[in-house]
Parts: C-alpha cells; sequence; structure tokens
C-alpha cells in the first residue's frame, strides 16, 4: 500500500542520513517584525547549510492543506500522506509501543465530566493527572465485560487521554465519534457510519454504558468521549522500502509511534535537545537513518510566543555543529508543517528545508529562511518527494530506464 | 466526480472572497519592449497587492498545455480541468440558461455556405448577423421532424453561432464532428465514434439532411456544422464543495454558463468593467465568494494589440481601490490562461496571480508582473489549487488529520 515504482530503484549504501525536524518550523512575521522566526533567528550554521546546500519550500500535503503532525510526518518519510491517513488511535497505540495485532479497532478516549443529566461540563475532565488517570484505567479494565469473544484493553497516554483496544472479529472503523466538541450537549452516540458497522457500534454502546457505572463515583473523570478509529494497519518498513536501517530519536508519544509503525528502531525517550544529539552521536555507527524530532519549535508556536519560538531554533542552531562533526552523507533540516506564532495553531504554509549533501547544485539560498528558500534549488516540491531527493544525494537510486 | 478528499476539510466562515480574473491576463514582449502587457502597464494598485500579498505563477491544465477558457475556468474554481472537460455544446446550453434534462444531447452548430456540390465555402456562413440567426432557429424548429420519442430545440447563440438540444433515450456524445475545417470540402458525416453511438449518429444524420432541405433557400447560412458534442454532466456544487454561496458577475455566455453549472448565482449581464465592480458594491452583504470576469484583457490579446492590452489592465488597476475598499478577507486578481498579444491567441504560458489576505507571508514579489511572480510565495503551482489556497487564507478548512 504504502510502495511506490520508486523504490525498486533503491541500491545498497553505506550512506548515512539525517533528518533533523524542527516541529513547526515555518512560520510568519508577527506585531511589525519583517521576518518570521526562522529569518529573525541568528542561525550562523544553518546558514552555513544553506550556502551550501540546496534550499526549498514543501507542501505537505497539497498547498493550502494544513496537516495534522501524524500525516505531516509519514509525508516526511516518503509515505503518501492521503493514502496513509490512518486514525490517531494507531497512532497512539503504536506510540505506547502496545502489542498490535490485525484483530484491533484502536481509540482515543478523552476523560470528560457529565453533570446529573448527562451533558459535558468539562471535555477534559479537568486535566486530571497523570496517576489518575492510570487509576481510572485499572478500574475500567477491571469493571467492564466486554461482549463474548471480544477483549477490551485500556492504556494510560498523558493527563486525560488515553486509548482503548477491542479485539475481536470483525470490528470496523467507521464510527461516529462521541465528543460533542462543546460542553453543555450530552456525549454523542458512537453511531455506525456504515451498515458493516453496525456491530462495532453496539459494542462500543454498551461499553460506554458500562463505563458510565464504573466512572460513576468519580469527582472529575466520570465519562469516556471515544475518538480517532482506527483497525491495525500494516505499513511497509523503511528497510523494505529503502534499504535503511533507521533510528527515531523522539521522546513524544505520536512521532515515537509513526517512526515504529515504519519499522524505525525507537530510542528510549531523552529530555533535552542535548540529549537527543548525544544519543546520535552514541548511535552513529549503527545505523544509517537518523529521525531526529525537536519539539519545542512547535510547543513555542502553539503558545504563539514568538521570541521563544526564535530562541528554540536558536537552540537547535547551536546544536548543528555536534552533527555536522558526524560527517553524515546527506543531512536535511525542515518541518513538518508550519505552525507559526502569528496564528499560535498550524497552518498551510510550506515549510522550509535545507538538503546538504556533496552533491548539491548551488542556489541563490544564503540563509536559511522562508524568503530564501524561494530562490533555493529544490523549488516548492511535495513534501513526500523529499525521501526521494535525499536517498539520491545519498546514492542510494539508481538510474530509471535504461 | 469533482469531489475531492479536501472538501471534507471545509469548515463554516463568513469571511468573503474575491476571485477577479482577467482573461488572457498572460502575456509577452513584443516589438523590442522589454517587458510582458502587465509589466508594461502602470499598475500601482496591483503592484501595492503583490508587496502585501503572495504571489506566484499557476498552470491552468499541466505545463506546456494551451487551454480554453472553459477548462481553464474550471481549474480556477477548483474542479479537476482534465475529469471534467465537457463539450462545449453543455457550455453554451449553461450560458443561455436553457433547462437542461438528462436526456439532452447539447451540439453546437455553425451556420456555413455550401456550393451546389456540397462543398464547404464558407465556414461561418459570412458571419451572419445574429437576428438572421435567430430567424433561422425558428425556421428549422419549424421545419425538422425528429425521431418519433425525440424532441429537437435550436438556441441563437451569436452570429453564425448556434445551439442545438437533442432530447430522447440513450443518446450518445461520441460523435464525430462535421466541421471539415477547411472550405473546399464537404461537410464529415456525424459518425458513430463507439458502436454504442450508432442510433445518435443516425439521428443526427437525419436531422442534418433535414436541415439542408429546411435552408435550401437561405443564401448564405444553407448548412449547418455539428460541434461540441456533451451529454448532461451534474457538477457538485460550490456551495455543497465549499460551503460558499457564489456569485458570478460576468456578461460573456460561456462563463455565465461555466457558472450556472457550478451553482453560482449569476448576475444580469453588464456592459463595462465599471457596472461590473458597481454590482460588486450593490451584492456584497449577499454572498460570500464572487467571481468578476473581465474579458477585454483578452479580446485585446487575441487582436494582437499589445497596447491596447496594457490599457485594459490599466483600466482594471484603476478600480481595484474600489474592491479594496470592501475589504475582502481573500482578494484573488488572475488570468484564466496567457493570450500575449505577441501570439494573438491563447498560450501556454503560466498565468501571474496575487492573492491578498491578512495570513500571507512576506515573499519577493514587488510588482505584480510574470518576472516578479518568480519569486512569488505561492511558487509555480497548479491552478486547480488556487481554491484550497484561496480558502485556507479565509480561514475556511480545518485541519487534515491528527
Amino acid at each position: 500500500m504504502s510502495s511506490q515504482w520508486m523504490d525498486k530503484l533503491v541500491i545498497p549504501s553505506q550512506a548515512k542520513m539525517v533528518f533533523l525536524i524542527m516541529d513547526g518550523l515555518g512560520g510568519l512575521p508577527m506585531e511589525g517584525k519583517p521576518g518570521t522566526e526562522l529569518e529573525t533567528a541568528i542561525t550562523p550554521h544553518l546558514d552555513a547549510l544553506a550556502r551550501g546546500g540546496v534550499c526549498g519550500l514543501l507542501d505537505p500535503i497539497a498547498p493550502g492543506i494544513t496537516p495534522g503532525s501524524g500525516p505531516a510526518h509519514f509525508a516526511l518519510f516518503g509515505y503518501d500522506p492521503v493514502d496513509n491517513n490512518v486514525g490517531r488511535g494507531l497512532l497512539s497505540a503504536a506510540g505506547l509501543d502496545f502489542p498490535m495485532t490485525e484483530r484491533d479497532l484502536f481509540m482515543r478516549v478523552n476523560f470528560a465530566t457529565v453533570d446529573s443529566e448527562g451533558r459535558v461540563t468539562d471535555r477534559r475532565a479537568g486535566r486530571i493527572d497523570t496517576e489518575t488517570n492510570e487509576r481510572l484505567c485499572r478500574k475500567l479494565a477491571e469493571g467492564i465485560r466486554p461482549a463474548s469473544g471480544t477483549e477490551v484493553f485500556f492504556a494510560t497516554e498523558k493527563e486525560h487521554r488515553a486509548l482503548i483496544v477491542l479485539r475481536g472479529d470483525n470490528l470496523r472503523e467507521e464510527i461516529a465519534e462521541t465528543d460533542p466538541q462543546k460542553t453543555g450537549l450530552p456525549p454523542l452516540s458512537p453511531k455506525a457510519l456504515i451498515p458493516e458497522a453496525a456491530g462495532t457500534a453496539n459494542q462500543l454502546t454498551d461499553l460506554l454504558n458500562q463505563a458510565r457505572t464504573v466512572l460513576a463515583d468519580e469527582p472529575k473523570a466520570n465519562m469516556m468521549l471515544l475518538r480517532g478509529y482506527s483497525r491495525y494497519h500494516r505499513f511497509e518498513p523503511m528497510s523494505e522500502r529503502f534499504g535503511l536501517s533507521p533510528l527515531a530519536i523522539a521522546s513524544y508519544p505520536m512521532y515515537r509511534g509513526i517512526s515504529r509503525l515504519l519499522g524505525m528502531t525507537v530510542h528510549a525517550p531523552t529530555s533535552t535537545l542535548e540529549e537527543e544529539i548525544a544519543a546520535l552521536e552514541t548511535a552513529w555507527p549503527d545505523y544509517d537513518f537518523f529521525f531526529v524530532h525537536v519539539k519545542p519549535t512547535d510547543s513555542r508556536g502553539e503558545d504563539g510566543d514568538f521570541d521563544a519560538k526564535v530562541k528554540a531554533i536558536e537552540t537547535v542552531d547551536a546544536l548543528i555543529p555536534r552533527i555536522t562533526a558526524l560527517s553524515p552523507d546527506v543531512l536535511v533540516v525542515t518541518g513538518d508543517h508550519s505552525t507559526p506564532a502569528a496564528l499560535a495553531s498550524h497552518s498551510w504554509h510550506p515549510v522550509p528545508v535545507v538538503l546538504s549533501a556533496k552533491t548539491c547544485r548551488p542556489d541563490r539560498a544564503e540563509r536559511f529562511g522562508e524568503g530564501d528558500c524561494l530562490f533555493g534549488g529544490l523549488g516548492r516540491m511535495s513534501m513526500s518527494s523529499l525521501m526521494t531527493v535525499a536517498l539520491a544525494h545519498a546514492g542510494r537510486l539508481t538510474k530509471f530506464g535504461a
């Protein structure tokens, strides 16, 4: 399903590739500042990469489309983000390293508060702490009796978010989400969106009724809202598609999950960017593709904090020499999407990218910034083409046709 | 058929969008003049849009493809121009506001002159006037007897051009055009291009024989040539796809027809661009998408009159302040294709575009012209992606995936 004709061009190579992904990197000017966050940041090392490498702008999904981080990361790794647009439940399960089977239906839960008439009063149950979440998952696992032939599993994610897995035969993912999206309304029913999902919908209705009883005495988290339904989905691993031995250095569960789904080895979580780079240095001899994920650029963008996002970019820049010291054959620095502080959210604006390798043709980009990337040799490109170009610069692709 | 996965991302919004389309806008230098028509024109208001907005170059169909205005307009409105490449007969019928049914086969007629041996001597019947055309259509409607169970309708377009509609069961559009394309040859037969079209071909042959008899005493228009066969085709309206309430301000029948096919309300015809802008101002509270069509840029290009096309562009520029005074959330100014005066015809050159909105990332375009658009933040883009980008800037699209 994920395989493409160009995969057949892959040839063996010792070349090493690094994808340094600054989540939400792309930006916009804000409050009269002339440049974007990246253009405002002082980034001598990234600028040197831009001068010696090749720059461009990437559309994660398509022009005008604002992506979630999930599909954008599939695009970064060369997997069509529309064909591979799986539900968030699967990404959560992979992120928690849940042992999946093909009979599983994965769902995300938000614990919520409902009043005596069953109306949602807090869609996040007052953001209960993670320990409470763990206690609730144990309580549900003990209290709920699924239908015969079916198993149910609960796993804590963080705060009010958890994963539910229903394991049985003929389960379907075409089910309506139950979050009413605003308070004052009762949860929606997990309705079947196609006739074939009626049996699954019945099981989920029963499961929610049982959960209501089990959680009835909870002061805050007395209800569950379901979303992100996803059946099991196999992705052709990066080793098979690209002949790579990939390592993911990422701490957030979703990125760890995507990495696992694509067959990457996932490094133990780290706390700081400095630790991520140290992990890269230590693991350098053992892999040939390294995905290094940087979260703060996105978080500060989501906060609407222009200056803090600038600082987060400068922190990354300062560590670039430790990456270049490893002499990767191909070093790509980009984001998965734009998160302009001016919008305090993901956006559709294309994402700046720099690719550094010995085989780069000179372009007119002098600094690493959105404006200079307009003159970059990669041009404006679909994000899912990036992996092909990176493999080419790594000498990992042979000629197409005679 | 026209619906796409991104349509599911559409969310409600009050934002207002204007698409100001200068037909045939793109150009070429001519006679030693250094710039294109757009670059030669003095356009302070368009240049201001370019500085504050985002520019680019659009490929209407694909690089190297010269489009007709029909498919190019489908692309402008986000409808795939290849999938939706319907016959000109349907566009004519829509332009004339002909009451269509699903049993209809639409065709365009050119009245022509044939000599006593049946050879075409004038493919446009000396460009007979529109009144003569109307008289001929009445004469044909009275004189022709279609096969049992079939009806036939004639409607005047302009000069030598008319619409014929055959209404019946199992009619097919896979029929050869009958215009021999040069004089001295007899009209071609309306041959079936697939076996299933044999019945329709027989009916058309009979209809043409009857027309020859009815028109035998006409001095000029004594024959009909058929082309642009098209069955009825339903387009998913812009209201359903994009949640828009669209108004078309366009005077030429084909553009009015396309607008109707896509579910736009079509404003009464106007005579001048000034009247079009006045119509926009009056209708402003009642719609949220406005298509304003400007024809003279294309007509002067087709005339090969560089200076007159420059003047037509300057006339549009002078009216831009009346549009910006309405404070549209998104203002797009572009063309449907290029019509360089140097070629006196449509061409394949990509079309300059400027998009103005609060969420534009600065680019390096300082003036609105083809050269500056090379440095525009929209890059070089498929024209059918323009609507998605405009919807994004209008805040009318939610995120794709989690």
